[in-house]
């Protein structure tokens, strides 16, 4: 791998490289003992606590020009900032006990733009029932903000995923598109309601749902959909070793997204291919459905089939399109209209 | 505070604005209970487990420009990467059991930079008993790292910056101004010896010797040297309410940083005033001195004293002093010269 450089190999490709590295020859290495879920494959990593619970930890840096547009409060990136990794913690159906903020900024920073930050910071950590227990403080060209979320969940009820079987029905939870719509229309200066630039600002960790969902028992496997429905899709499938078929029809979207989308094209890409919404994907036994249908507000978006049937859209004429495997990926240089 | 900046207060100032934002009113709101150390006020912050054990867990964020000389390799940044979280875990008295790294990088970094980062992240983690159980990458301007370690330590055995009593003794493990010596001689392009140099690329954490300490029962309070031994003492002084004598004489320093250092004020800079030794300072109730005297390289350097007597150095001449508080601080323009 001489000389190339990350971007030609993407954020996946350089996460498997890493991985290797990271895994201890015979995976029984001293220190390992205790991982039950390493590097690189799932929301977060899980560690066996002895006893009937594990830890689950997962952090996400975020940086203002990269992650922040121009138009987010300094409170809105603060809660940002909190909630990536309480959807995280959310996705292994995991209870937060803990977020840990490491906060580089410019020493020119206004102290009441760090007050403001660390209230959204705050707010988000209090809304999901946990609190900011540390972090690290330093100096920094751009502002940078790596957030560190644990949580904590019996090892019965811990969500993978992993765990899908053929015939399984998927589900999502809120609204698909909404954050990516939001980008869009920030970017070409068009006009978007509150809700909908609140679904980008301002997303919602599904803790309750999610441990609602863990407590169940229905749920055969779960993932946020911060890189994109697609993606998600993808990492699923990989995971469970299942195909999934999507009917187009049912995905969730919310009818002013729908209006901003010009045709049907458009409303796909915004759907299925852009990130930011930070809802649950999950799989549930249909045998099961009942135990989960009064949980929230969630909807039945397609089936599990077998890995071999790929991951494909049925249109409402029964068309099947396959899914791309893109959407929001780092290092890449692939961006919300699809050209990647 | 409306239009005062970061760099006026300072990152402890800083630090006690936050805590108040991050402290729920009462301290005893939902999602606080599990906490037993919050944000702020010692190496770690610490969870309860439940059981007889508790979770320690901290977080550092690292800069390309502002924390590794330009001389050090890629091994060396992902090795100190490590070493930072991995030395607060040991100051615990914890045993670390995981780390996450999370790596903002150019876009143009080339592969094998990458793959030597993850190498000595692992090769330190390893040589700590654990290993880095997940992360975050990310395209930055700057190549950024921020590591989180974990660890678990029994409650009974769990060492705190509080707990230092008067008539304590006052240790350090290895050599304090090392690093410091090798900063400035980089900096001032004068030659230096690979142990010294070593000092400052690849501190080593001291789990092991924290672990044994732990175990002993005989140490009452625990920091490292990582923003330097005044600052470190400082911090150990304000939590348990104490002073310090420290004994001139009796601080350990390698034999070539005592060269360096043209005159003996330039060596108690050294010695007192830098950072980046990563060595442990605690304090120990004499009458248990022996339980820990063979536990590893450490020396005795001062006593305990009442709060009221402050921080002091006595020199070989029974001269007192008084230490200030000053050594490696973010967001301030302070210095290894002493300028603050």
């Amino acid at each position: 791998m001489k000389d190339t450089k990350v971007s030609s190999i993407g954020e996946r490709a350089l996460i498997s490289i890493l991985s290797e590295i990271f895994k201890a020859p015979d995976g029984k290495e001293k220190g390992q003992e205790g991982i039950l879920i390493g590097a690189g494959s799932d929301d977060c990593a899980v560690l066996d606590l002895k006893g009937e619970d594990c830890l689950v930890v997962t952090t996400d840096m975020l940086h203002r020009t990269t992650d922040f547009p121009e138009e987010m409060t300094a409170w809105q990136m603060g809660w940002m900032s909190a909630a990536v990794n309480l959807s995280d913690v959310a996705a292994m159906g995991a209870e937060p006990i803990g977020l840990i903020m490491a906060i580089g900024m410019p020493s020119d920073t206004e102290i009441n733009f760090v007050e403001a930050l660390a209230k959204g910071m705050q707010a988000c950590a209090e809304f999901c029932g946990t609190a900011i227990i540390g972090g690290d403080l330093d100096t920094h060209a751009e502002l940078t903000i790596t957030g560190t979320a644990l949580g904590k969940v019996k090892k019965s009820q811990l969500l993978l995923r992993r765990g899908a079987r053929p015939g399984d029905l998927v589900c999502v939870t809120g609204y698909t598109g909404s954050a990516g719509a939001a980008l869009e229309a920030l970017q070409l200066k068009k006009p978007v309601s509150e809700t909908v630039l609140k679904a980008l600002f301002e997303p919602i960790p599904r803790i309750k749902e999610a441990r609602q969902m863990a407590e169940s028992g229905a749920v055969t496997s779960m993932i946020d959909t911060s890189d994109g429905l697609a993606m998600s899709l993808y990492d699923l499938a990989r995971q469970s070793h299942v195909g999934f078929r999507i009917w187009e029809d049912s995905l969730p979207i919310l009818k002013e997204v729908r209006e901003f989308a010009s045709n049907p094209d458009k409303l796909r890409e915004l759907a299925l291919y852009t990130g930011g919404d930070f809802e649950l994907l999950f799989t549930i036994d249909p045998q099961e459905m009942k135990k989960v249908q009064n949980i929230c507000n969630l909807t039945v978006i397609g089936e599990c089939t077998m890995y071999e049937a790929g991951i494909v859209l049925e249109s409402p004429e029964c068309k099947l399109t396959t899914i791309a495997q893109r959407g929001y990926q780092q290092l890449k240089a692939e961006t919300i209209d699809g050209s990647s």
